[in-house]
């Protein structure tokens, strides 16, 4: 208690993993020791997110029901160890969580220290048991109806997979892409559905406590849920975000490249609930420990990291963890107190600076960001591109192509949400959807709504080519956006790894900042216009002369079509001049044509009366900004329209109605 | 049937993966929809190559009869998915495909459009289970008679594991190379026995329509059979061929070098029944899709795609696929109508064009090929090479070095066979047989034969190590050619990839064509001249001075052995001068000792009357191709004896008896 | 036997993996082959080593009792196939392996011309079978007591893994790093029991015959037992060692690092058993068959790779294998007598000159080698880093870091014990001890007496982490050791693979040998000077100027720590001055401060009245050793101070008391 007044820790998140010390035998349960936990940090004035226990089963709990431990995709039930690996499906599970979390409710909901509930532990992976499979074949009854549906929505036919009863559902086709998509969304759905059984007696007995659950950001690999829908059944969004500070070469771009991807996430969070802040619910101090190589966080950059994510909309910032455990796998995972167990280190000294000034930012808790541009990002358009066959099987890079078009938006300082291709696009004068090769229903409409109320919308090779089943499109890409952007996709050649094609401007093109050549590389769209005018042209080999980028007027607005992956020289030509042809200002409201510095972000909160400016430093040299007029820092004096922010360093400044 | 009539398709293979729905619920038959298609295919004058079903299993059958799904290597029964996956001994499986097999023949097999019976397809894959397993123990006792001759052959006193019983037989011990081996030609004979059950009930129905299986060429990967034993069993050879078209790197050679592998499997399945024209079953008509890469053809190469399979020996051009799937895993993979539904495309019209040049190429059906050289490549060989364990365990490169061999002729137009170690070797005057490591019963005397009787025979290291059991000869390699090749070799020495040993010609090898010095990596052997004379030699660290080639006069031919792997450079010498050696000629009827120009290729057919040269370029510049006198181009106009050839272009010349 | 004599043969090892040969059913023997091969050896004056069979399992034994085959970690029972997999727990094995070492120990066990009892064969491998678990449970049981221990042990706590049921421990949890090592532990002492059962009937039977087991090295993979461990219940200690001479390219050291690498194990298994020679049980003769190249050995290289095993204290030199077997997975192996069946090879030839020159070698025989200088190679340690996350998870190299330290002293022809942590550090003037993250009890103060008593102790980066159950030190690190080192490490940074840092000597260093700048990589502590001094610091970046290298006056010693992982020129100065200033002297007697030239080796036998040195030379050039005055050559002739030695030669040396 001593070391956390003296590190500024105003909130804990507590609970997690505790099933075992909470019920070290079925239904003989020990809270004392949380009780003591809860008056202490109460007496202290400490705030507590207090977890449910779910993310790890106890071991009385996994020997006695197999049931509750998860089978692999090869058919064999886990032994019990690890984490996050309980069947979500099992009635055994769902009845021991509900009884715990009953008890939870009952015990702490009333506890004034209470701020929030925290929904089990980073959900992740599938069960392929025989209860997760009788409930996907419920499910996809649910869904389908008759067989006949399921039988085309699967192209079933296809090497004679032709489903003529329900239980032949009983495992997962790699051949079958929309089994996968299927067996994806009801993974999906399952997870929010055992949420909700977690939350059930949490909302009955403490109904004025929201409930959260953290998110591990991307979800970067094969057993991924659509945290963009579970979020609709949370009260507020978070994640835990670990940064890869200083792993990322000069030539891989550094850290100014770790930070602009840290920021995806926290628009991606932001973005999944737009009415109010999310939170930071853990990201470490120090290193990290389960990287190949977990490097020391350089002096500022503590501070850099935690403010970044405020920067973006969180309202906090958490730490995992208080204190280094003596042993497990995660004893070497930085913490504010280390195994040494003072408050004389570095780590500990930066902590309680960062506290300090957090508790003096009082214009930002609760304020918003309403950005003008998005980018989609879908979890079911990834996982259709992934499944796909062809035409590339490697370096397909949906998420890297999605992070190059956010990157542009970023490093102009320019406010960006990250959303799902189904979100409401009204609020934004640009959308960019790269690569949104599945048009799920609605999507087209949706897109040429906007573009022709206005909006600028761009898109590129790989788009429109099948719908929600992986069912390609007839009659030409790309499918349903074919008039909207006034184009027929014929072919799509894709090149080898080093092989590149010329995209050249054409005059037309100058006004919006395209000039000279391009190279392009992997996908090559040959198309023929349909109504819209060519502004490159390919200039190599049996190409020569066909369209690369196209531009379609559209009702009030404008449609473009990228076709072939071009360099990032191409990306900040282009995306700079459609930011300048949209009018989009940088958050210090200057023209955002050209990026700020290598290594510079900006971003801007605002609760009405005060705009709170963020320039960040995320290269390890000095840096010159340009914000503009009326910005005064926290001392209350005006600041220079270009300031210096030296490396690794975040400054803050303030703008109010009558600054200007 | 428009778009079919407009492309010029004569031919269709229709029925593959249909079992699901030609039988969708067990001893349930729908034949209608097979009946439409085969009036409609009849009534526009196509012909019809009717597959069995047994590609893929329908879901009630996998599911009511586990048995027919197959078990893997550790011992798991596979799920149903995917397809050529059943188990090729279940009686269940057997008794349902005759069943289905049964009602085909007698529905269809009098049909006037039906031309050809095509089997499963693309037979591939091992099954572990119990019925394969007790299949595999009475295939060894009829073998081998006692558990005595069988402990002998796979050598099982190594490592204590003499079998007492022969139920100890019931997994593949990756150490008993004699028992990989076995399983192999074991797997190999179940499969033709599976193929003969699917035909008997074909030929009794329709005896008067023949039989074939397509291939996948060089089935390049683990759970292989021995195809050349397969083609025995059939009436035509066949085979998909998927080359990777643009895939190549310059360095790599290019799409020469990829032109020059799809015609040694092109000449392994001709010589696989040299006595009938073979058909190209399936080829893409744009792009693949389950390549890493999957590239447009180029114009030009859809073409000469096709027309490279005829000029060495198919009769036919048949594409994969007609039209693309909606859904599915190959719903990228090209096809002559596409997902936009027209005849407005590249590929239509490409193929369109094809197909009428066929129909005017009246002397080739049917004609045969009938080379004076031949390259062994073996099966059985190369899973001996492929399990051993030394001297090289890294780049062992059977294949590889069969096809560098290969190229040798392919480069210059000579006409080549590639054939298995048992083959026929009578017709030839050269037989090049890389790696022979594995000396069947009766080869060594075949060669020896050969050799004899005038032949040139060309072998290298790795040559005569073991019997058909893998069991080392005593006494000496190459064991039973030692005489014929008149060396003993005593020791293999192999080398670091990152080092190389030099080969000097002799003075005695000038008049073969090799001067001067080359490079030898990965395989050197320490040779003592037994009767023949030494040609090279090594002259680098303590093998100095010591024999590198050598050439032995036996009766009326010679027999050289290469004992190192020698660079491309010593490749050409050597081979172009056993080539002018022998006096064969180019397909145009020249000498053929220098190469042609990189990217030409050069294969003639004859009907007896006219000989119909195709001289294709598979490089992307012009090239002259010197092709003498005496040849009519189509138009019946004589053409100069050194024409010139476009970039992926094939120019077809005639020439008969009376032009010379 | 001819051939043997001719070779020069004078032991021979038999009886490994032949069960089935001697009990080809159950309970019915056949030891008459046996009784032949006895009388035949001892009729021609050899002495045998007799092998119990349990190193193979037959298939008769496999197939009644599945439980003598292993199940693997995933659950799954093995096949019989392969060797070295028998179950260690099994009451049956037991049983069995008792029964006919029983037999063999009656029959053979008074035989004159027995010499050894080889038990089993190079023993590997983890078993997780419900037998193997319940007795790990019981194993538990024993060591803790009570599970509240346990769970303290384990930190259980940690993801809610608390143990409340022995029962519960049925699988291995990689995220229980305290279990991995019982486990581990368990392992090793389950195999040392099973040896124990091996040879209660030999030691009863034949109490007079001493018992070793070989060993394969550094058993450098996933499931190792602490061999150190096994030593003591052997009564001598053997290996089989396989170095890859001529595989490494001169960028990474030639064979001069093969050699060093080589000697590292040599000089391990001497410190097993300090008191007794060891043998070289196995050697190849020629190439390995199971390395990706398996190169020849160039002339001379036999004799040196033998010679160099007696050098380093072995008082044999056999060879795996006598004759090549015709089948099986090794028949490419090395062997005496080739497939070719006669002597008349150079593999032969080579055998029987080094056999002759051995027979003279009378003064080694039996005598010891008494090194003062130690480098800690710990196989408990090594686990605990392996099994660690954090801080890198990538080239943590534990096992070349010990290597590059222990060839300082090879290179200087310094004579080094390889020992593990707890052995006894008297007899030494400097330990070295790497990377000691894992301090045991006991160790801490042993190496505080060590250097007290003026001892040289030489510390790294990762030291003194954890406990003996990986439980992290509290109160700062290196833990036990901080007082000893007069440090407190703080924070360990690691550095990308592409980063380095600056150490720069301080001037106070020049008197030990460092001056100047070294480049550091991986692992750079900032740590606190708390009583000792520094010695060199880091240039670069946010930690310039802080300590890297320490030196602290302990007692009558002095304790180093060097905080990064630093280039090979910093470690030849820095450990080249620690020599120097321990007045450590070569082989030869002569200073050591500088390496000998790149590839000499120097070694020396003294049995008392006359030291034998071995001059080794791994490049295959000429080179100049240094070796002072007083030594004869084996013919009594006097030679030169500064002697010179061929490529892959060995000199033998004489010096008696009065030839100084």
């Amino acid at each position: 208690m001593r070391l956390m007044r003296l590190a500024n820790v105003n909130t804990v998140s507590i609970g997690i993993f505790s099933w075992a010390e909470l019920e070290p035998s079925e239904g003989f349960y020990t809270f004392d020791w949380l009780d003591r936990v809860f008056e202490k940090l109460a007496a202290n004035g400490r705030r507590i997110i207090l977890a449910t226990p779910s993310g790890g089963k106890p071991n009385w709990l996994a020997a006695r029901y197999p049931e509750v431990r998860r089978v692999n995709e090869q058919g064999m039930r886990e032994p019990q160890r690890g984490r996050h690996n309980h069947c979500i499906t099992s009635p055994i599970y769902r009845k021991k969580i509900t009884e715990i979390n009953t008890l939870l409710a009952q015990r702490y909901g009333a506890h004034p220290a209470l701020l929030l509930w925290h929904i089990g532990n980073e959900f992740t992976g599938y069960c392929y048991c025989d209860l997760c499979m009788a409930a996907f074949r419920l499910w996809l009854r649910n869904k389908y109806g008759t067989l006949e549906k399921l039988n085309h929505a699967w192209w079933a036919t296809f090497w004679s997979h032709r489903f003529t009863s329900w239980d032949q559902v009983n495992c997962i086709d790699p051949n079958i892409h929309g089994m996968i998509l299927d067996w994806r969304r009801f993974m999906t759905s399952q997870v929010i559905d055992f949420i909700a059984v977690e939350c059930e007696p949490l909302r009955r007995h403490a109904p004025h406590i929201p409930a959260t659950t953290n998110f591990i950001g991307l979800i970067d690999f094969d057993e991924a849920y659509d945290y963009s829908k579970i979020a609709q059944s949370m009260d507020i969004a978070s994640w835990d975000s670990y940064p890869f500070w200083h792993n990322r070469s000069p030539s891989e771009g550094g850290d100014a490249s770790v930070a602009c991807d840290t920021a995806f996430v926290h628009d991606l969070t932001r973005a999944m609930k737009p009415d109010r802040s999310w939170l930071l619910m853990e990201t470490t101090p120090s290193a990290q420990n389960w990287t190949p190589v977990s490097r020391l966080r350089r002096p500022g950059m503590l501070r850099l990291n935690g403010l970044q994510a405020v920067a973006h909309g969180s309202d906090s910032v958490l730490y995992f963890q208080w204190r280094k455990s003596r042993g497990g796998c995660e004893k070497f995972h930085g913490a504010v107190v280390d195994h040494a167990g003072h408050e004389h280190t570095r780590v500990f000294q930066d902590v309680t600076a960062l506290g300090a000034e957090l508790g003096k930012l009082s214009s930002v808790a609760g304020s918003l960001i309403r950005p003008r541009a998005a980018v989609i990002y879908d979890w079911e358009n990834r996982w259709a591109i992934d499944a796909a066959l062809g035409p590339r099987n490697v370096n397909k890079d949906y998420l890297p192509t999605c992070r190059a078009h956010y990157r542009e938006f970023w490093r102009r300082g320019v406010a960006v949400d990250v959303i799902s291709s189904i979100a409401n696009l009204e609020p934004y004068r640009i959308v960019v959807a790269p690569m949104l090769y599945m048009l799920r229903p609605g999507v087209a409409e949706n897109i040429a709504r906007f573009v022709n109320a206005g909006g600028t919308f761009v898109a590129t090779y790989m788009t429109g080519i099948a719908d929600e089943n992986d069912l390609c499109f007839l009659g030409g890409f790309p499918g349903p956006l074919k008039e909207v952007l006034g184009i027929w996709v014929e072919e799509t050649d894709v090149l080898n790894d080093f092989d590149r094609q010329t995209v050249v401007a054409g005059e037309n093109a100058l006004e919006l900042g395209l000039s000279g050549h391009y190279a392009a590389q992997h996908y090559v769209d040959l198309l023929h216009l349909r109504g819209s005018e060519a502004l490159a042209y390919y200039s190599d080999e049996f190409v020569a002369g066909r369209p690369a980028v196209t531009r379609n007027r559209y009702g009030g607005g404008i449609a473009y079509y990228v076709a072939s992956r071009n360099d990032a020289h191409f990306l900040s030509d282009f995306l700079g001049g459609v930011i300048r042809e949209a009018g989009i200002k940088s958050a210090a409201g200057l023209p955002a044509f050209h990026p700020l510095p290598h290594g510079l972000s900006m971003q801007v909160r605002t609760d009405g009366k005060t705009d709170t400016l963020f320039v960040m430093n995320f290269s390890d040299v000095e840096r010159q900004a340009p914000i503009g007029k009326g910005f005064l820092n926290v001392n209350g004096e005006t600041v220079p329209e270009v300031v210096k922010i030296s490396g690794y360093t975040t400054c803050i400044f303030f703008r109010t109605g009558d600054t200007v």
